[in-house]
């Protein structure tokens, strides 16, 4: 009999549970173009309520999602500023200059971790006829490429309020904003008032197979609604998706604290090994954001992993994720803990 | 106990049949952004052998796929063109210009039906630095606004050979390309070699909640997966969307003939109320245009057919549309050509 | 000694005369993208006058112009309509599409003349979230590519009211409105009266080397500016440019019904050979468009031409335009009238 | 008589001296649309050679040159990266993303110089399909907002180097590259083998009234050409503007050695009041950015400047830029020298 595989390399990897299965097959669901679909209209309604926004809108992405938000805040020709390793500007392949004609300046952050100061002096609102203007700020929490970083709520509570006196919009891409929640108790409807728009995802650490919603004012999302269908995100019968996000989000919120314990157990393996490969104090969500001494030692690293029956994925060339979510459950998380730092040390010394 | 409402509006309002809930409910999925999907590879695989092209690709819809192929086919700047009801022009929201900036001519048609030679000599292909130059042509088979009506595969012949002569692309928005397929007893693999990008969907006369393939060579796909991301219709664990899809390819595409027979015979019954409203001998699919003298007499049809329980859609203003589909049973479309004669004669007293 | 070559291939050929190089030797200039160049701010608002509009803007290109007026009326993904042949769609190698994200649908004319009724007829206002909106329809007078053709005035003025009424703005290509002017006597006021947006060409048929101007209303003219700076069209010192325009305007309109005259005998000199040719009654301005039994006899013709020391262009396959201007004088007009009916002759005889 | 106002906001505001004027006024013409302006041919031919490239293309902007030069290298949805005050996406509004749907990436400079390792280091070539692509590095010299600041010739050798190994183009935006070569006596030969297009400025410390050139490869100017008149860049009788453009390169490329000396005598002039209003030993070109310790000492010294009768402008709130040109002469360098020390020690004392 093989050891099963222990999948560490996203939480979009999860499969759906049988009660989400269940749920998916006894969704009444219509066609969603024309408003018809329960269950769309169910979770489009309750995430905007969790979040405390006026309403909500499904898409079949986080990119969409993100898209459609930063173009709601950004006229053509204008500037969203965010952070150099922002998922807007690293992994949604220049859609936001490709759809909403928005340019982008990035700053350069620790670990994608804001600083309302500087992120506002950055800024140039309502820059006339020769400079560029900025529109919107936008911020990711938790920041994936920062390492499941989380944002300081106080800093983001001062981000806006900076933002709202300079006439800019601020943007959040929560596409884990769930775990930020989890990880520091923080209620979501204050998160939701952090922000203009913002974006969440049910298919990380959730669970579900598919989607994201994005939730602002009414006005916002009714525009949104017309330049989904011009982006081609115009389901019919997505109810079927939408069922799985609802059960997720009675099911599996609260359990992303196990997630964070698992990833938390793991930097404490790693860094075990030297403490320059991580800090597990800065390990909070279900990310853990391992930094290797050459790109040779990472790339000896990941395929140590592979032998050992552990998968993992690289961001940059020294930098490895591992990333616990809903199908690495304790025997899994304890087999990594146990096996990586055996295969650390052998990377460490090619 | 109430008679229930027997939907016309379209064929996209389907809800998935037990046996499908069934298939969604067993898909065997994985991250298809990781290309580990089991049940989305074998669909698109699936769906480029039906059409005999190299590879295929999944989207979460038919405006999409349109974009993608369009896009494949015409560079920034360059032009697609197509008559001026077809979808990609009317209901696809400008999507081709913001996307792929591709701008468009198009020609007057009699119900969208094609002629090869006017369609040619409309085209300017490498038309130097000066004119646009004509990339692609587009058509669509059965074409929606055009009330179902089915392309001449003669004609698409000529069009593709004339097409390729100049060096220009053919893309063929085949949303409802099963329909023509059943209509016309030609097989799918000849259709296949009479467009360069060929879209199909899942969602429309086949019943599947959501999605649609792009078929084309490798090439083109490869491309068209990474602006697939770009577009933000890069979903995940979308298996549970393909299994309905290929749930749909196995038992709902000869079942076509049912709905073709049903549309003819609510066309004739309208036809015997006054043949200006339909002529039956064109109603060879699921779609039954009717027209009506005037906008009020348009109006006054569908409020009383409202009223008698039947829904249809208006399709500009004097144009109403009643399509027949795999929620429409023997009984409704029954029901359906014996309602309909009186509330047409009602509507056009009015 | 050899003959002078008549150029007839276009009327943006033409080069400054002495006192148009003495009015850009002696222009005042500044610096207009701080809005200081005084040439620049007097042509603005002498075209603004002229046209009965608020503000005017100077560009390099009519292709500019065009593009910032239907971009000033039609929002991203929205649509404006225009005849198949005209300039906008066929000469702007899709900027529309690529700036402005703009669709398009064409209507098929009788040389680019407009039927109100018709373009009304096939406009969509407000379309809401499935249909794509047409947000302005757009004509062009006189008519390049349909040969110089003058619209009806009351035709225009027929169509500018159902726009009105249907909230469609109404942008004028008026590249050679100055010639339409001459040849109807109808005021440039009134003209202006015609449309929400016009743009003018100083480079054509007024002989200036370099530029045209867009009229509307401040606000948009004030949007416009900051556009025109997005496309890389705002210069510096350009008023050696607008002092050329305004010579242009105060001496070079009113002989512009010498261009007409000149244009007319060289279409009756044809037309003499074989009437299928061109019909001279349909050429009221400076343009004649030949029309050709086949592509080698339009070649043989254009050929003939060169020979003989006329220089003719092609716009089409079959089509050949013969274009009179400033720097074609009576002597040039005459050589042409008496030398084409032989060269003609034999190109017909191919 | 009141003394003449010393203009010190921009080299951009230059008027054509009386041999420019006599150039431009005997300048041989035709339609550079057809490619026929002597002028604009010779000017072309020549900055080529001068940068040693094999071809170049006159536009009317700056602007437009770098939109042009970027989109060269850099595909629809890919990223170029630049330092965050570029003026690429600082000062051209966007039109990256709107034009040629690039996305964008930024670093913090000191004063805009180049680390040709941190910047290599930032880039992400051939990145797949998940993450943006980076396609090309654009820098600028000499640098506009950094202060006029050179690059260091062996640090932008180690650039092209670097990218050229990682497969990324180098766009060289040098509106004002002449003064870097007369900074550095770099010859411009040697300059152009820096960068694979690169754009230069004839409006700025050149003196000409309007026009820049951007030089690459023969095929990639014959494409920038084509996209130069989807721009709406496509100007008629051209020439007039080319002539003052060559006119400038033969009499006022060394003579900036002149404007050099200036600004660094009024660097010297404020360094007296203040070392940290501005370093001296860093004004090596035309430009003194002067900062101040707070946005209402700069604009008090704005206002005391006006009021002694020099005009100065701003860039960013606290940062105030002196410019010196062909239009300030030793006098007028003198006079603003004298005066600007008292005019600084009232603003530092508000």
């Amino acid at each position: 009999m093989t050891t099963p595989v222990v999948d560490l390399r996203s939480d979009t990897l999860t499969r759906p549970t049988p009660g989400m299965v269940e749920a998916i097959a006894t969704a009444q669901v219509g066609d969603d173009v024309y408003g018809e679909d329960p269950e769309i209209n169910a979770l489009e309604a309750e995430v905007a309520e969790l979040l405390g926004h006026e309403a909500g809108l499904f898409c079949p992405t986080g990119s969409m999602t993100n898209m459609l938000g930063v173009r709601a805040l950004v006229p053509p020709g204008q500037e969203v500023i965010c952070d150099s390793m922002a998922h807007i500007v690293r992994a949604e392949l220049g859609g936001h200059a490709v759809f909403g004609q928005v340019t982008t300046r990035t700053w350069q952050s620790d670990r994608g971790l804001v600083d309302a100061d500087a992120v506002l002096a950055m800024a140039v609102p309502d820059a006339g006829a020769y400079f560029v203007s900025t529109a919107a700020v936008a911020v990711e929490d938790t920041h994936n490429f920062g390492g499941g970083t989380v944002q300081s709520v106080p800093e983001l509570r001062r981000l806006r309020a900076g933002a709202a006196a300079l006439g800019l919009g601020v943007h959040l891409d929560g596409a884990r904003l769930w775990n930020a929640h989890v990880a520091t108790g923080v209620p979501l409807s204050e998160y939701g008032s952090l922000a203009d728009t913002i974006s969440v995802c049910l298919s990380k650490g959730l669970g579900a197979p598919v989607g994201s919603v994005l939730v602002s004012t009414a006005d916002r999302i009714a525009e949104a609604r017309v330049w989904r269908k011009r982006m081609g995100g115009g389901m019919r019968q997505a109810g079927i998706l939408a069922a799985a996000g609802r059960y997720a989000l009675r099911h599996h919120v609260t359990r992303l604290g196990d997630d964070h314990a698992r990833a938390h157990a793991i930097a404490v393996a790693l860094a075990g090994v030297d403490p320059s490969i991580v800090d597990p104090d800065l390990v909070r969500t279900n990310i853990v954001a391992s930094v290797w001494p050459s790109a040779s030692a990472a790339q000896a690293f990941i395929a140590g992993c592979a032998e050992a029956g552990i998968r993992v994925g690289s961001v940059g060339s020294r930098v490895v994720r591992l990333v616990t979510h809903l199908d690495i459950d304790e025997a899994g998380a304890a087999r990594a803990a146990e096996v990586l730092p055996a295969v650390a040390k052998q990377a460490l010394a090619v």
